[in-house]
């Protein structure tokens, strides 16, 4: 599990090493409840053991010891639950499954519930984003590239990527949690041969037991649902990582655009007084960071060996809760980021004036260029450019003094020319777009 | 790029790096044409660029240098196609585009290209992987658990659940090509300001020529569309490693139950003249080995700084084309192994009889656990077993010799119990579903 | 953390979160005690921090919440802290330091215990292999190259290149350690300014009260030596998983030339009486899956920001104690299998006869060699051993029929070379060089 | 391969296909001299075998499709030697060697010259962080912490911080190198049987030929040498993205303190003509996003079955020059960026001025700490500077208007505190003490 103030608490929940070994026990249940209702062992037995997996209470740590020799949890926790059978029902419990299909089946309930509660969060961060992207459609900054600005932008539309990428994501997390959504049950060797001629009547009782698909065929050694889980959310976490460093970006000190909402106690040094942490983007962040080589280790442990690897399959089991709890705790910091998001706006105008007007060096080489071309339109600009800069002069009076620019644009036209919210080109359109949630719409080009 | 030997011709083809560029001159002549289209540029100006296009011919080796010095090959390519083009039209080359619009479409064109190639080999291990299974569907040989005989299985049964996953990494695949079959188009800083009023209609002209889609805005820094490209393909060489990896285990010299296809020259030592290396299933597991990693690097990459990053971008250029040939090389390598599989299913029975009956022992516990439970069954087949091992007994014998089994279980029905056909549960069930590519159909449990 | 059946108790003990506060108070309390030594606080103040530091007893959950919000735990420790110091002397807590330099400074405490830990272990498993190289020096079995029978080697051999590994192991770590033991204060921005003239007086005080040495600067933002540590333990756990994966596949049932010790409990099945199976390798194997993607992560993470980044710290956190419980753990599994590793060494004589002479092809070769040339002997000896594959002919008495061969080599020189013992080159001076810890001594091959 | 645009021309030519091939004949023709040294082949073979070692120029794609059959390189590679000598020698060439001592050798020999050639790049940069850091020695710009402004610190600092570092890195390298510069040879199993009772002194021979170490047995299957190799030059890689990560963030619009030097055509942008992009530092920035994958791989690939793994072993053929490419290319980067590196003093003074104070809150706590405690020195502060900020006052003159604080101290005494350059504490010391390459030296705290 990772530190608890990485993930949320919801998470935790579901992943705590207890909620582990009770899911296991509702897969005891819910395959006693199966069994007895196709007649594979008699309903008195699977009332006792239903009973008894909702009253044995197992601290996990007991079991520690024994699934180091046993190589996993079920063995000992079945061992327990058998103990806590009375006699006469004590031989049923278990029936005709195996390690795995427990330790599977109850990890995918668990991330059934994982990926309810991630999508829940995706939706929250989704309104948020797409309130503050509605409020700041036409909100201008600078965009940056290399780290370098470029061109006017708005936050809208910084905010309508993010926001797009999530509604990409939250799609895939759907599909990831229905494809998952399927029961692990084929005994030892994935054949179900401990159940004979009932095999097929309870693998379908069970699915519906626990509301799972049946799948074609047991998965015990083909993991790629569990690996399109991780991976899912770990390009999501990469999304939100995204967001926290441009966050972070903005809110320093030289740039002072935007901040994390300020709280008392929040974000501040323990020895220099008038900071500000962006501290929910370094939650955001690390996550991002440590994502990828979890995924990493799920596709490595997929390659496993016949009916049941040995080493692989164990890989699985702390690396699956700490995607996920990487994901709710980036989800969680990154919406009070969002929502709380704290913008000045003066701040973007008075930066964007930063490079005396070469943050628009486009705008002039385009109105330019379809009167001398491209490349020496380019070539014109980056020269008055280059001088202005040398000389300390903003990039407008250089052009209006150059003789080779007035002959086609006026002082008013380059003027014009050097406002950055007349050279935003589609961003106020994309934002509506994302907004409208709508496939593109474009007037048709013919002329 | 990978070594050729562990990459397909075809593969190493569509990612050459004259590709590479050939792709981002079709973009280029793609842009002149939706330019000229939508009265951007001038009609003549396009075609003398298309022309250019399609006559430059440029070697990668000669851009290197100031590709290091611009921070990708798009700048001195398009330098190199504007002196190419003649003085009149020169100007309109890349007339409002950014390098990461080429480069990006580029790229998105070479791996809808390669995707389609991926998806054609994975349909013809597809049907290769269905006529094994079909013909092996009641082939026993031993599952194997944590690398010990478990209980029988069939080779139909191995081959189909690797079948089964092949076929959701196939629609993995397809979505994958269509999620990332997506114009990117956005000028310097993603907001096609340098188009003006024609930036929509462009866009959907240049979509059209390039038969992409166009997204809601651009994708520069919203990676999620190539991650899920690397993230499928890392997942389905994961499930090839998984084959490989069980190939190579029964080709083991003390298993030899089912070998790669001998041919001239394939699998020989350069010192041991009987040896038979399974080199195919070698290639395979060293995609498997190198993918994880590659796939996180594609998620790191995509945490970016604002409206370009710097360093995360140019991560992806050669890790995507190696992603794509390695699963190539381990997808046309498998297909190899499966086709000409050498199956010795004298063999297979052989090792079922290696544990003297004892492989069985599920068996003989299930038809003891409806007289006497799960539990006691469990136990008395053990110690039953252990000291027959520790005697040299066969298991049925040491039954049929055994009074607490005899009271229930005569010789003949010890007999049926140790033979593993008898004992196979769903596994041809299992094998039909997965040909009939039909939902699972079970009677119900109701009695 | 992991789930403690992949660690060691001694190793979890020194990670817990309670442990982590402990030494970060500790660290508070070697600052105190330097500073009042060096004259910046006052006496009295210094041994109510230290009393404080030693009573302060917290909960870490409870600062989970106030961690979240200022980004690390440090500074919710150091509020308790303060609150827990008499009013008079709380004004001098934490005195010129910041977070990062008790963080990182307990860190260090940390790992250099667990370094500590780890090396004792390295030397009891060193101690069981080499007994075990040294019992099994001449015990012969068949050496195999891509899982395919070779050529014979030795155990004792097998083993020492392990315990060779180890050894380098070993001194990699001592080497990690003394570069890791080294103080971590710069306070808030690496300068010590805090300290004014005393800075460096401090610092010498306080590394002499942690035993640690002083570095030629802070180390903030330069992770080197963090990841040395976790670089040098997936090495080490690399070896191990080798070794595990070695004992697994000799385990298999169609091998079962070697075994993990049998213990009542230990590697059965759920399901199936018979099973053996190698779950202290499965947990080495399984560390040796989820090592690399937290190496990475701790490489990734090493790129940081300025004095101080964000995202990237904060991501070691976890990872770090993950490397050291997982090596710990792989350690433990090893040693318990090493030392009773259960080996069949007449299984391992008759596996050798498997091939029927075949694995002696090469020792055939080499003696015809000098007669007739490596590259006519290669190919003679394919040639024979082919065909007495098919026809099911022992090698050597296809060999003593074809007079090819019988021209230079006699029926009892035919039969000499088809000993296993015979053809086993240097596996014996090659352990013994291992076990003399000595350089290799060969004879000079003047002549 | 990495493109060549992110390696050096030197160390491509290191790891050329073709050159791959050529060290590979090196090793066949060394291992003929010794082995004639020694007698056991006739003098003239080798001298046949040495001479076609020479002359042989194999084109590596002629073969690929070999190696796909065979596994590796090495088979048709001395299948083709063999051709190439006359028809006496033949027979003697790769005698008693299997194809894995010749490729592991060969690629030792590859990755000796390239770490030396490493070194030399380390050797470079650390002159030019060293000459950088004497003359910035007392630079003064903002220290950032999470990416705010924290307090004064230097450049000199900053560089001497990265400097320490390489020189652990460049220790680190040279210990690899020697560990590394060892042989490989073992024959088909590693027990070097085909040379009888040759063996040892072939050995000795051939690693005197090479200038290679024997060690103390072959190391077929031990592969941590060569993870050392990729774990050291992913660290050292990890240093220069950091490096890079700063001087982009020092470069930023709005930061403006530092830039990649200016060189005609180096870092223009394709359409905005005003920019300057930290090209250089992408480049060793995409390297750092790249070699922890890579390392990733290396550990994970280390994991080999028994006396020769499959899949594993070829896993690292690629992947290790790709580590070293990627490392020279960040190196060879950062070193134009340092030798060059372009800083604005003036700009760095003003930006410290950004704050208004501020930056120097602590220096103000810790000059009223000993007066009222630490504690209550950060809230005065704390609340001085917020109202501060609050009002647009500067820090200087809000505590100057505040009697809680004149109290203590007076207008100049502020004035003084509100100077960057008297809160510096240690740095100079610090880049001296590095500078000096000395240990730390502190005078002692007895007073």
């Amino acid at each position: 599990m990772v530190d608890p103030m990485f993930a949320t608490d919801a998470m935790r929940a579901i992943f705590a090493p207890r909620a582990t070994l009770a899911r296991m026990l509702d897969v005891e249940a819910a395959l006693a409840r199966a069994e007895a209702a196709c007649g594979v062992i008699p309903a008195e037995a699977a009332r006792a053991i239903v009973a008894a997996c909702a009253s044995l209470d197992v601290d996990p740590a007991t079991l520690t010891h024994a699934a180091r020799e046993s190589g996993n949890y079920a063995i000992p926790l079945v061992a327990a639950l058998t103990r806590h059978v009375d006699a006469a029902s004590r031989g049923y419990v278990h029936w005709g499954a195996t390690s795995q299909d427990v330790i599977d089946t109850g990890r995918v309930l668990q991330l059934r519930d994982a990926l309810a509660s991630l999508a829940s969060d995706v939706g929250a961060l989704d309104a948020a984003l797409a309130a503050q992207a509605r409020r700041h459609r036409d909100t201008t900054l600078a965009g940056r590239t290399w780290l370098q600005q470029a061109l006017p932008v708005t936050l809208g539309l910084k905010l309508a990527t993010v926001l797009a990428a999530l509604r990409r994501h939250a799609a895939r997390l759907a599909r990831a949690r229905d494809e998952l959504s399927v029961l692990q049950f084929g005994g030892a060797a994935g054949t179900l041969a401990s159940l004979g001629t009932h095999a097929a009547a309870v693998e379908r009782a069970l699915g519906a037991e626990l509301d799972l698909a049946v799948p074609e065929l047991p998965w015990h050694t083909q993991r790629d649902r569990l690996v399109e889980v991780a991976t899912t959310l770990g390009s999501l976490v990469a999304t939100l990582g995204k967001l926290a460093r441009d966050v972070a970006l903005l809110a320093q000190t030289e740039v002072a655009e935007a901040f994390e909402p300020a709280a008392p106690g929040r974000g501040g040094s323990s020895t220099l007084p008038h900071k500000r942490n962006p501290v929910a983007a370094s939650i955001a962040l690390a996550a991002a960071v440590r994502a990828p080589g979890l995924v990493a280790t799920m596709l490595s442990a997929a390659v496993q060996e016949h009916e049941r690897g040995l080493g692989n399959w164990p890989a699985e089991w702390d690396v699956l809760p700490e995607i996920c709890e990487l994901a709710a705790g980036a989800l969680a910091a990154m919406r009070v980021v969002v929502e709380g998001l704290d913008v000045d706006a003066a701040r973007m105008r008075a930066n964007l004036a930063i490079t005396q007007g070469q943050i628009l060096a486009e705008a002039v080489q385009m109105a330019l260029a379809p009167k001398i071309g491209r490349g020496d339109a380019h070539a014109l600009v980056a020269e008055v450019g280059k001088s202005a800069a040398a000389s300390g002069l903003a990039l407008g009076d250089a052009l209006k003094r150059d003789a080779r620019v007035t002959r086609w644009l006026d002082a008013a036209a380059i003027d014009r020319l050097m406002e950055p919210a007349h050279y935003l080109g589609m961003a106020g359109a994309f934002v509506d777009r994302v907004l409208a949630r709508g496939a593109p719409d474009a007037p048709p080009c013919d002329r």
